[in-house]
C-alpha cells in the first residue's frame, strides 16, 4: 500500500479505428511513438468504443427491424424502435425506464442505461446512423490485448477495458471497468487490519472501477482521439480476476 | 481536452488528526518536504476522515444514548442501536436496509451506507468505541482548505473532500467527492460536437467524483497514512460549483 506516485500517460495518435482493425498494433505503434517503457504491474486502459468497433460491433440502424416488444417499449420510452431493439437484443431484463432511458440488466450482468450502445463518433453523418454495442466478452477482448502487449512489448501488464455510465443517486458519468485481465478486477482488504490494529470495516475496494475513473479524466467523454491511457505507479498482490466479478449478486443487491 | 498526462503525488508524513489539527498546516509542511509547487488547477484531495476529527466530528459511543425508534432499527439492522442513533441523526431517511446495513439519505443529499459513519481508525483500542461523522458541510471545509492554500502556497487550487462509497449493482466501494471549491463538481459536456460534428450523447462526466476515485487508489481503503493527494495535469474551463451540485434530483432518480 505504500505507493506514493501514480502517473497516467495518454497515448497519442490512435487513428479512428474500423472493423478489423488490430488494437493491439495501434498501441504498440503509439508507444513506440512515446519514451514508456511498460513495467510489470503497469496498467493498460482502454475505451470500449474502439474495441468494439474493431471487432465489428457497429450496426446501420437501417438494417434493423424492430419487433413488436422493441415497438412497445420504443412508444414507452419515446426512442427509436431500431435502437430499442438492439438494446432488447443486448440485456436480459429492463430495470428501470422513462423517456429517453432504458436501465437494463445487460447479457454480461452490467446494469446500465441503453444497454451500454452509443451512436456518437460512429462515422460521418452522410454514412447513415450506426450504433456501437459493447464487445461480445470485454473479458476476453482485455485478455487478448494482454497478449498482443507481451508478444510486442515483452511484459505482461494489466489491462482495463473501460466504458462511462451514469450512476444513481449521482450526477454525471464516471469511467468503470467492463473488462479486465493480468490484474484484480476488485482488492480485497478484508483481514487486513487498519493503523490500529482493527479489521477494515468498508474492505472491498473497486480497485479496476477506480482506474477506469482516473483514466478518464485524461479520456474526455467525446474524445475518441485519446482513447488508450498508460498508468503505471500501482501494484497489487491479490490474483487476477475478471470484471465479470464486478458484478453485485442480485440476491445481495439492494437497489435491483 | 488536450490533457496527455496526470501525476498523482500522495503527501508524505501527514501524522495522526486530533480534533482541533490545523489541517491546511499539516497539508503546507507536507508540501514543504516535497518538491511540490502546486499551480493553477492542480487538484488537492483530502479523505474526508481527517477533516472530520480535525473538525472534532468524533463520538465516543458510550456517551449516546440510543432513542426508542434507534433501537427499531438496530433490531432490524442487527446494528450497535448507539451507531444507528447517530445513522438516524445524520440523515433524512432510511432508504434501504438489510441485515448489517442501511443505506439512508444524509442530511448532505448523498445516499451511502451508514450515513458515512466509520468506526476504523479513530483511535486505539483503550480509548474505547469511537465513530466519525461527516464534516458538517464539506463543500465549506473544501473552501477553507483551498483559501488556506492559498495563503501558505500563493494559488489557487481545487480541493476534493473524498470519502469511499458502495454502489447500487457493483461490488467493491470507490472514491467519490463529498465536497469540491475552486473547480466544476460535474463537467458539462452538452453542446460539445463530437469528431464528427454531432452533439455529445452522454455529456455531463462526474468530474470531481472521478478525481476522488484516482485519488483513492494512491490513499488506500485503510490507509489514514496517506490521506491527501495532488493531482496535477487536469484542466478546465467551466465556473466552480459545490459537490452539492453532484446529488441527483429525487425527481429525475429512478433508483430512489
Amino acid at each position: 500500500m505504500a505507493r506514493a506516485k501514480l502517473e497516467l500517460t495518454a497515448l497519442p495518435g490512435i487513428p479512428m479505428v474500423q472493423p478489423g482493425d488490430d488494437i493491439g498494433k495501434l498501441i504498440a505503434d503509439s508507444i513506440a511513438r512515446t519514451s514508456i517503457i511498460l513495467k510489470p504491474q503497469d496498467v493498460l486502459v482502454v475505451a470500449q468504443k474502439i474495441i468494439s468497433k474493431a471487432e465489428g460491433r457497429v450496426i446501420a440502424l437501417d438494417k434493423v427491424k424492430p419487433r413488436p416488444d422493441a415497438r412497445d417499449w420504443a412508444a414507452k420510452t419515446d426512442k427509436d424502435p431500431r435502437l430499442v431493439e438492439l438494446i432488447l437484443m443486448e440485456s436480459k431484463r429492463v430495470v428501470r425506464h422513462r423517456p429517453g432511458v432504458m436501465i437494463v440488466e445487460h447479457r454480461l450482468g452490467f446494469v446500465m442505461a441503453n444497454a451500454g450502445i452509443d451512436q456518437s463518433n460512429v462515422g460521418p453523418k452522410e454514412d447513415g446512423e450506426h450504433a456501437i454495442l459493447l464487445p461480445l466478452k470485454p473479458d476476453d477482448s482485455a485478455a487478448r490485448l494482454r497478449t498482443a502487449l507481451r508478444a510486442s512489448q515483452g511484459v505482461d501488464v494489466g489491462v482495463v477495458i473501460s466504458d462511462s455510465f451514469g450512476r444513481p443517486f449521482r450526477s454525471g458519468t464516471a469511467g468503470v471497468a467492463i473488462g479486465t485481465a493480468g490484474m484484480p478486477a476488485l482488492l480485497d482488504l478484508r483481514g487486513e487490519p487498519d493503523l490500529f490494529g482493527r479489521e477494515l470495516g468498508v474492505s472491498i475496494s473497486g480497485f479496476a472501477d477506480e482506474i477506469a475513473a482516473a483514466a478518464s479524466l485524461l479520456m474526455g467523454q467525446g474524445n475518441e482521439g485519446l482513447p488508450a491511457v498508460i498508468i503505471s505507479g500501482l501494484t497489487w498482490t491479490r490474483p487476477d480476476t475478471n470484471a465479470a466479478e464486478i458484478v453485485r449478486d442480485p440476491d445481495e443487491d439492494l437497489f435491483r
